[in-house]
């Protein structure tokens, strides 16, 4: 019927990903999931705008990550006159505007969620996407924050990423650290750089021990510096007594570094509630970002720890100080979504099913029967069931295969004359049962 | 503690709303209400990247739009090479895109639900924003799309307009009619420019009978005609006998035009177990844009109709010709949620209570028995109990009023000492009760 016409034959739009509608339910799950354990720990919803001020997001000095700034294709005069606008590029700065902004109208400790995409234009690759959700919690308080928020934090994250369908959680590490550790051991050592020390360190992981070693001697660190930095940075232990005790056998007598082990020993002792392999105190993390000062997070898949991290975080003495005159302490973790999710897509290990949301397929066996069909469809919704009704009197098989193309697990049958019962069919099982709408329940398991 | 520093102060981004935690509390259990509904007559989720190319957006020729492109704010020679994108202005562009680039791996009928932002640079005012999120629902099918999705449409949002919390249903009218009706009459009445007299129709109710006449008679439509018109778009009700009786008083001989009363008719049958004040068929409604064929719909508050439409949509023939050969006939309807959210909160309607999702805060009665505290809260929240802990052991009356002060109905103690019992405050009623961490379910009403 239809001519032959010009087309613009859409294409992906590279570091954009979108998903069938089988991978999008499977996601939602996810999204889920993670506002319920959320929740489950009293953090409220957050969402903020996609874009702030261009100035908001230099204020905080971090400009090089990759802005996308938004412009009317259209414009007129007015438009200069207007405050240039950019895509968040995270959601730490958009929370610390929040707060400041509204900082009258909020309760602390602050306690927020926040889901939602940011934006940052780096060069697309596996598992950089210039599109993507964040899964963020953070908690701000007023001048003091209780070291109890810094122990929370994984747990949370624990909670979240056990439960996230598709994924095995014993193949998960959360790993935990304190600035202050190195900090204090720098300070005892006279090391004055200490921000340069603490990016070198952040690369063992990647790049190992001996090019760590070079990258400090370049930084005038003397050689026996570098083997006392590298003997700490090789403590690994779940358990806060040997931490004490590997700590003490360094010698080192500094204020900064006991109460870094302290504090790291503190959350140690209220994750033992947790399966012992989940996670792991471990001196070589350290975060490369500058504003963490205290208590650090970062998550990794065992099997493959070049991935990098999947969710990390930490404290901050001071986050809202370019937008207001209150020190706002906090603590937050985030959970890179979109990666971890893509991450087990192209591994084929989400567990993908349906098409189709519906919990029962309702046929309509004649015109005269479709009035009856839309009454029982009526009765099923309003009963909590989601319930499609097909959408004509075609041939029987003709809508049953609809329902199994869909992977919709039922298929109910009105009655086809008076007196008639209504029947239900199990498309997995196959077996065809009498039912009454009123009372049906579908199986929990598809 | 902290010295006077030199801050950016930032203010609201005019046209990009955002809200306090307890408004996103409302509009949280919006969104979820929203999804239960369209998943409960069995559509999918899509979601699709917050950008498009821009040949996409101008494919479909309507660039009047004002569309938002985004930029690298710093830019490198690679960025030439790639496409120009934009922020998508609406959720049909994108549908049909997606329609088109995954045709081979879809199921038709294909239903899918959209909840997502979208962005307009237009001037904002009271109602209007620059970004917004927009609730759709589009039934696609090849070649063929069966009636029964053109009367389920505005049921399904009936569904949705009468359990959102602080709407009140009554004050809400589904109008629907049938383009087919007033192209009829004009082909009846040997009017050619179907496309102006249909836009001059549309401004039936916001400018008036009298203005409505003079613009016709401006595009060389004779007064008799005139008439005539004018007559047709005086006719509302809820019947289809009354329809059908009116229209045929109207004496139009008329192929098309019958196939719209027909159509509407029909429609009009399927609606009948609503309330009767729920809807009306109003042949004055047309819907200005230019690509539906048949049925369309529009909503508006009865007491305040100059608000504009609330919720539209129609049927369109050809959704994805611009990007793919193939016939892909649709009906759709769009909730412009934001509008909506933000009409009832600024008048104070939204049901706006807790600052807190927790149903229970548990206290730390003091330092010997903080591990019990995190212990019964672990168990409640294992049983779905959205539990927060209290962050330390402090006096009780400050741990007391931060519940109070987050709107947490219910606090918990666990037992002060060896033997004794845990017990549960609800802090509406006042009462305080012994409680079993394993048992205890929160009253149902905050």
């Amino acid at each position: 019927m239809s001519a032959k016409k010009s087309v613009y034959k859409p294409r992906p739009v590279s570091g954009f990903p979108e998903w069938l509608p089988q991978e999008r339910l499977v996601e939602q799950t996810w999204f889920d999931h993670i506002r319920k354990v959320f929740e489950s720990y009293g953090f409220c919803s957050v969402e903020t705008p996609s874009v702030e001020e261009l100035e908001v997001l230099e204020a905080k000095g971090e400009v090089d990550k990759e802005i996308y700034v938004i412009e009317r294709l259209h414009k007129d005069d007015d438009d200069d006159s207007e405050a240039r606008l950019a895509l968040h590029f995270d959601q730490t700065v958009p929370l610390a505007r929040y707060v400041a902004q509204h900082f009258n109208e909020l309760v602390f400790p602050f306690k927020r969620y926040q889901i939602q995409r940011v934006w940052r234009g780096e060069r697309p690759q596996a598992g950089r996407f210039r599109e993507f959700y964040q899964c963020d919690i953070d908690v701000i308080h007023v001048d003091n924050l209780p070291l109890h928020f810094d122990a929370e934090m994984p747990v949370i994250m624990w909670d979240v990423l056990s439960g996230l369908p598709g994924l095995n959680s014993d193949e998960i590490l959360l790993q935990l650290s304190n600035r202050k550790i190195l900090s204090g051991v720098c300070q005892h050592l006279g090391i004055d750089d200490i921000v340069s020390v603490t990016r070198i360190i952040d690369k063992l992981e990647k790049i190992g021990e001996d090019d760590v070693k070079s990258l400090l001697q370049e930084n005038s660190i003397k050689n026996s510096d570098i083997e006392d930095l590298l003997l700490l940075a090789s403590i690994k232990t779940t358990k806060s007594a040997e931490l004490r005790e590997r700590a003490e056998q360094l010698g080192i007598a500094n204020d900064i570094f006991a109460e870094g082990i302290e504090e790291l020993c503190f959350v140690l002792d209220y994750l033992s509630h947790l399966p012992e392999n989940a996670y792991v105190a471990d001196l070589s993390i350290v975060r490369g970002l500058d504003y963490y000062t205290g208590t650090v997070y970062e998550t990794r898949f065992r099997d493959n720890p070049d991935y990098g991290s999947i969710c990390s975080g930490g404290r901050y003495d001071d986050l809202a100080g370019s937008y207001i005159n209150r020190n706002l302490p906090g603590v937050g973790i985030s959970l890179g979504f979109s990666r971890l999710f893509d991450y087990l897509r192209s591994q084929n290990k989400l567990p993908i099913g349906a098409l189709s949301p519906a919990d029962v397929l309702v046929i309509i066996p004649s015109t005269e029967q479709q009035s009856v069909a839309e009454e029982t469809a009526r009765i099923l919704r309003a009963r909590g069931i989601k319930t499609e009704l097909y959408h004509a009197p075609q041939k029987l098989k003709k809508q049953l295969s609809y329902a199994e193309k869909k992977g919709i697990p039922h298929v109910w049958f009105p009655p086809f004359g008076n007196g008639a019962p209504h029947e239900v069919k199990n498309m997995y099982k196959g077996d065809q049962q009498q039912a009454d709408p009123e009372k049906w329940m579908p199986a929990k398991e598809k």
